[in-house]
């Protein structure tokens, strides 16, 4: 039987705030087993973005990454952010190894087509872009890998690569040699049934289910493809997706909160 | 026996100018066997904290790391420089992983203790301070490492380190399993006997002839402590040192070319 394997993303509702991040690397430094994390930007790409001139644009909800918003995205996500929750978790006790696509080569990604939007140097990730190999050579090692957003093209540029998409791919791929779970860490305590209401999560989705909710205009919007992208992963491989609370890391896992996909 | 392992230390010199760190990273790409790749930061740190408003400081030759320039080394060295390094190699068919010292806790330091001079966030590296258990898992799996000059203090904070004594202190710890070759990559062909005269490279310094060039006036200055150095890594048990160019870096280990200490 596989062991178990927790893939767990952050974005920047915890990479903002100081004390909740430092509650959330203290729960993932404590699970145990082989664990991979996953995180976004947040906002001090931005800032720091301002300080050097670089003005952030947006379309359709993405960064516009143009060659020096590249270079800014890369050393703030690949270095600061980065280095700053490797040494950290260290210091927990955590054998965290920080990591873009690029290292070892992990993630390969094509650069995006322009269609009606140039979003620059942005990756997206085709299925053979996940090198499991080396993954389970630094998992098998008990080392913890810490992904950052971005990725490569194998031809010696970086790529802007979505966080949650990479969460996503890196479960997928690792599905076949491991129990994988996928655990999204946003800032509701789960699919909510009534919005204004956050004690009406809604405990678990199926695929019927989820067909029902989106009937009902319980699901809209941006969850939508949000809980097709996490029934697609269990459609590959994935044991669960749970979507959550960081501060409920280890009742995500344990199955009493968040939404489970299953 | 132990395989062999070259440890290459680029600097500024290299990492400041696009078509000679093209050309050494297609030699140091082409290097067969095990390779460890330890760089500088070159100005382009300099470059972008200046536009942060980040004054850079020098005391004793060395940068002043106060809070904000360790975000900005750590961003610069640990993310910008790093990933252009490793994704570069990636192309060229290198299998880089892009390291500090935080990850996999491979290099820890002791922040310098305030003597005359406070230098902030800097790391010395203790004796015990080199993981060789995490290095020989990375190495052992074909992966290249790509270190940058930063260190962690195994307490949640990164620290900034001599890319000089990272070299160095790698070389030594992994001397007791790895035939290591210590190369230093620089400005000139190698240790001069005329400075004026780049044709003037000594071919093989030893302990006595060190010795007696230091008596003869030939080695001088800063060139005297970094030999000091290259031959107590000799002691150590790195098998040799080598300093360059890097132009020159098959012939340094060929031994045809660049001083080597031995």
């Amino acid at each position: 039987m596989n062991a178990e394997l927790n893939v767990v993303k952050i974005g920047g509702n915890i990479l903002d705030s100081p004390s909740r991040l430092s509650d959330f690397l203290q729960l993932f430094a404590a699970l145990p087993g082989a664990k991979v994390l996953v995180h976004g930007g947040g906002k001090i790409a931005t800032a720091i973005g301002e300080k050097l001139g670089i003005v952030s644009r947006y379309e359709q909800g993405r960064r516009i990454t143009d060659a020096e918003t590249l270079e800014l995205v890369t050393m703030v996500y690949g270095g600061l952010v980065n280095k700053q929750l490797v040494a950290s978790l260290q210091a927990l006790g955590c054998n965290a190894i920080g990591l873009t696509g690029a290292d070892a080569n992990i993630i390969r990604a094509n650069r995006r087509p322009v269609a009606t939007v140039d979003f620059g140097f942005v990756g997206d990730i085709p299925t053979s872009g996940i090198n499991q190999r080396s993954l389970n050579v630094l998992l098998g090692a008990g080392l913890q890998p810490v992904v950052a957003p971005l990725t490569h093209d194998g031809n010696g540029t970086m790529l802007n690569t979505n966080a949650d998409t990479i969460a996503q791919e890196l479960a997928r791929a690792l599905a076949p040699d491991w129990n994988v779970r996928l655990i999204y860490c946003f800032e509701k305590p789960g699919v909510l049934r009534d919005a204004s209401e956050d004690s009406s999560a809604i405990e678990s989705i199926d695929r019927n289910t989820f067909d029902a909710l989106v009937a009902e205009n319980v699901i809209t919007d941006g969850m939508i493809p949000k809980l097709q992208n996490a029934l697609a992963a269990i459609d590959a491989g994935v044991l669960r997706v749970v979507i959550g609370q960081a501060e409920s890391l280890g009742e995500m896992i344990a199955g009493t909160k968040g939404t489970q996909v299953q």
